[in-house]
């Protein structure tokens, strides 16, 4: 393994997380927080400090540039931002616990926006700020924003495997042949309906630092709010600009960028977009249907499901009520969309629509194959024929996901809390979505459990994060061994 | 598709069902219960004249059987012992609803050992053995039984489709190189295990008729018992002796044929059987200490323990205790077990041993494979590579798993009953296991659902037994097509 590149790599990247740092710390001066201040100026001097030395190891320029150096890359630039993200929290005594800040810092990243924090009205600005804007960079990736700003040098191939490794779904689409441009027009889109969003919020009159933390969380798909009970206290208008936009950064990203190029029929006919607007309308009717008796009218019952299944199916959390109330159904349905996720290549979480579109069309497949053993035919999505090593790590995926989500229900069991709770924190960690049901419902948090499960739970945003992969790969013999 | 030598199976299989009723007529004579004798009567004339008019249907002997004609037999095989097989019970009013009676049969036949009936013990003896024989003919399959007893057609290839639709796991191993010859083997080490256990249980001091209820139970790994609190009233030895059984009748049985034949080395070598033993000890390990502190002693805390380990591992559902009322990790690795199941090529459900084994394979080579794109490896068991094709099918089977568990949680939750009781009733029925947590824990039983939600889990019951692709496969248009 090329350990000098992975090393300045992961400098560039804390370089990164310490600049984006400097508004949280202009905030914090504005408001007079000195103490605060000072916290996020200490947490850059340690991050400095860290990235310096890697910068220092790495400084020999190599060459080479495998699809293990990308895979390590990923993995241990995320672990060192979660480990150092959460400093500012920690150093300002705003989340009093390491393991908290972790917790918290990581669930920014992966934009799970499962919150340890009781009362989140209490923090600073700077921190409120720094804590909603992880959501927006953990959300298109802090990787593919260095490669967008950091000038490629001059092997550029071999930053494909950087982004693969980062990017949820099973395979990446390059837009152009530059990684680079592609990095920069995905980033490019992602500030515009940023924006976009921002500009409808202020427009139902919400105030600006309100407005931004609530766009770089509905962004990222992340889901931390800034007020206790989430956008329950938001007027109708404003929750519906977020149930829209929830719903627009949950799609492929690529959909957008053919909009740009005016491929307008190769848009409307994705096979990806078509399932997960088909499932959100499903899910949308049914759940309207079932808590109609809960309601005033059939309007606010449709206002309330459509917020709250765009909300989970997009893994963004943001809550309006308490859906841990709602009927087993509905509850349910939640659950289900838990698992589906958002589209591949946008900034939900998930096992991601492309997944279960492969799935149903691979179990269709095999029914006809039993049926007759002699048959062979390809699977085809949006009229193309679709590779065999993707099936396969698909279905590789899968198992790894069930497999660690039920070792993790087993772990986070110890703390005795009742199974619903257990296994919806997982679901809602895993799938990075942040709140589940019972003790860890909309109107609850994650500190009643143990620093053991909370690490847990940390490890398993990470692992839903960046797709397992990743991860894993830290812990295989082979990365670490001297042959290629 | 050829549908009249369809008909002449199903036909046979019929009879053999019929002939099977003929203990329970004589039980009921002894007793005295004309009511239940006429009642079984009755379900026998039912029978005779379906089974007749399919024998003439298909009276016209063809030649070809081909893999669509297996699935297709094994699916409507059980579809009609489903919809014939709780006639006795219906028609003696012992279960006065027909949802109910089906429900209860076809529990039996895919040795679930989920019931509806509050009060076994108030059933007659002729219809409470018929409820426990029904496990041990579901168990090692009533097709597996037909091809051993009814001489073969010339064309006896095309058989193997029909045992490889019905025996559990994703490939069959072909004993002997005539399918009939397997099945007499299979039924005859079957049939020496179950007196076995009969004869241990009676040197315990257990009734005759108790014994061979229970031992059929235990063989067939169904668990239905003859007593309102399962094995919880019977002395700790009859106990310990269905734990051993139990995990006995969850091994491959190719394993004992290997015992049998001598090939002693091969036999304890079986990778699957060891990882199936090593799960065993683990969980009763994990389970012993963490239930300690409701226990009187240590060797209570492990007698339990490993009795509800064996039971939920090889899919039994006999229960000693409530185990509903201990701590939420044992709960939650009893899940875990729960989809684990026993091992392929026993009685046993779930998703069998071997897949978990070949999942667990495959996930490392996939990591080694993104680590490094060009390695190319095979995955071997017990020495021999492992087809390509079947690894396939447990990925597609795994999938068609969880789409359909989640979808049958959704539609059970109609009824209102907490998450926790939904998912464990769905993972019990569909993995064949009995008794769930909650509404429908092991002092409870499935009365409480609706009808709908009943018939719901009586097609999970089914799609666990024959392992989601045969009952699928009907649905197909390739299965109804003229072509071939």
């Amino acid at each position: 393994m090329n350990i000098r590149l992975v090393g300045r790599m992961v400098s560039s990247i804390l370089f990164v997380t310490e600049v984006f740092m400097i508004p949280s710390l202009i905030l914090c001066c504005i408001d007079g927080d000195h103490d605060v201040a000072m916290a996020f100026l200490a947490s850059m001097a340690v991050i400095s400090l860290i990235a310096g030395v890697l910068f220092w190891f790495g400084r020999k320029r190599e060459a080479h540039f495998s699809a293990r150096d990308g895979f390590v890359t990923v993995a241990l630039a995320w672990v060192c931002i979660s480990l150092l993200g959460g400093l500012p929290f920690y150093f300002s005594s705003e989340i009093p616990s390491y393991v908290d800040a972790v917790f918290e810092i990581v669930s920014g990243f992966t934009t799970t926006g499962a919150s340890v924090l009781p009362d989140v009205e209490s923090l600073s600005r700077g921190v409120l700020y720094w804590r909603s804007f992880s959501h927006w960079l953990g959300g298109m990736g802090i990787l593919v924003f260095t490669l967008a700003v950091v000038p490629a040098n001059k092997n550029s191939g071999g930053t494909l495997y950087l982004m693969r490794a980062e990017s949820p779904g099973p395979s990446v689409g390059k837009l152009t042949p530059r990684i680079r441009q592609t990095a920069m027009i995905l980033y490019g889109l992602y500030i515009l309906l940023t924006v976009l969003c921002v500009a409808f919020l202020l427009a139902g009159g919400m105030p600006l630092f309100d407005s931004v933390c609530t766009a770089f969380g509905t962004a990222g798909t992340g889901g931390f709010g800034i007020k206790n009970d989430s956008m329950g206290s938001y007027s109708p208008y404003l929750q519906n600009v977020c149930t829209v936009f929830m719903l627009l950064f949950g799609i492929n990203f690529n959909v957008y960028y053919l909009l740009l190029i005016r491929k307008f029929a190769a848009a409307f006919k994705d096979e990806e977009v078509r399932l997960y607007l088909f499932f959100f309308a499903a899910a949308t009717g049914l759940i309207t249907w079932n808590i109609r008796p809960l309601m005033q009218s059939w309007g606010e019952s449709l206002h309330h499901a459509a917020f709250q299944v765009s909300s989970i199916m997009t893994t963004t959390g943001f809550s309006t009520t308490n859906f841990d109330l709602w009927p087993s159904f509905s509850k349910a349905i939640l659950l289900v969309l838990m698992v589906l996720g958002a589209c591949a290549g946008s900034t939900g979480g998930g096992i991601k629509t492309v997944r279960m579109l492969l799935l149903l069309k691979e179990l269709r497949y095999n029914v006809q194959r039993t049926l007759r053993p002699r048959t062979v035919r390809a699977i085809h999505v949006n009229g193309h024929v679709v590779d065999n090593e993707v099936i396969k790590g698909v279905n590789s995926y899968m198992a790894a996901y069930w497999i660690l989500m039920f070792g993790s229900i087993l772990l986070i069991s110890l703390d005795e809390f009742p199974l619903e709770s257990n296994l919806s924190a997982v679901f809602a960690c895993f799938n990075n979505i942040g709140p589940g049901l019972g003790v860890v419902g909309p109107m609850s948090n994650y500190d009643c459990y143990s620093d053991f499960s909370k690490i847990v739970l940390t490890v398993d945003m990470l692992l839903g994060r960046l797709e397992i992969f990743p991860l894993l790969a830290l812990f295989s013999r082979d990365t670490w061994s001297k042959k290629l």
